[in-house]
């Protein structure tokens, strides 16, 4: 009886995609009950009630699947709203991505670059599959500011639109968590907003 | 006969600290040759041809030995020329920093971090024996701007000082080697100068 065999290449997008959300969540759950050290693809495929297929298929390693479920919850440029003001932009952002930090996210940065900074081919794994989210949402931010007159086109660079979620990174990296509020606010305040009203 | 008996206690400061030095050159060189995972308190005793119990002593931990090696090459606010301009000094800092992290202080970096970001006891060990030395070099450099008259004092705040280092960390965890000039001098154009001088 082919018709009872399922063949997930068949599946229309949006079961895929509604799969991958519940995988997600399995993966962030998994990250928040057990840690990263020992999250197995086993443990994710059981609790999203899907086959360890059907994960080995989509994420040929622990490192995507757990990148993956990051990227889901960390804020990308179409999840921060549009406050009006670079500033309140900026703050926005920052805050969105140290909530992530202080959850399952955070737990899984620790835990990927732990053991990419041990191995250098993971550390290869990691690189190729980094989307680069904090800048494209960087970008996008002063992207608005730009249209807004707020910043001059010429002042936008690639180490600029980095050095916010640098100090926040390096913060959460060494000094752990907490992320304080203060320290958001100085980096918007002393750091990022001056770099690129300064005009 | 106890004037055969060696008290390291009672032995003048200069003996010390030229013991110090050569424990240090035996772990860095351990950290080169074997790597920081491999790397133990009998083999840096064995190089620097001294007792266990003197390095036990002075270092309850490895972490603790490996930090205090890796600060006696990181560049700090005794060792970096007075080049004349803020401009200048940044740069000569940041290139110091990145060239000793292309060698045994970043080796010794990535293997610090991996431990400490898998095991919270570690991360405490590795937080309580930071000494900051980025930021005061930092803050030496911009304190002779400030003398020059080319900075003013209230545009130096702590987030400031950070923001250039955090940028090259963050090239060096997520990117690894090697650190490309072109960052550095963008770091101190871009980022940097800017935040110092744009009064």
């Amino acid at each position: 009886m082919p018709v009872m065999v399922t063949d997930h290449r068949k599946l229309p997008r949006r079961r895929g995609e509604a799969l991958n959300v519940a995988i997600y969540q399995a993966t962030l759950a998994e990250l928040a009950e057990v840690g990263y050290a020992r999250l197995t693809m086993e443990r994710v495929a059981e609790r999203a009630k899907a086959s360890k297929a059907s994960l080995y298929r989509r994420w040929p390693t622990r490192i995507e699947l757990v990148m993956d479920a990051v990227y889901h919850v960390l804020p990308d440029a179409l999840s921060v709203p549009d406050t009006g003001s670079l500033r309140g932009d900026i703050l926005a952002a920052l805050r969105r991505t140290a909530e992530a930090l202080a959850g399952p996210a955070g737990e899984a940065m620790r835990g990927l670059l732990s053991e990419a900074l041990g191995d250098e081919s993971r550390a290869a794994t990691f690189r190729e599959h980094s989307q680069g989210t904090g800048r494209r949402l960087m970008r996008e931010i002063v992207r608005r500011a730009v249209e807004r007159g707020e910043v001059a086109p010429e002042d936008v660079t690639p180490r600029r639109l980095d050095a916010g979620q640098a100090l926040l990174r390096q913060h959460f990296l060494f000094q752990g968590l907490p992320i304080p509020d203060e320290l958001l606010v100085q980096i918007a305040d002393e750091v990022m907003v001056p770099l690129f009203t300064r005009a």
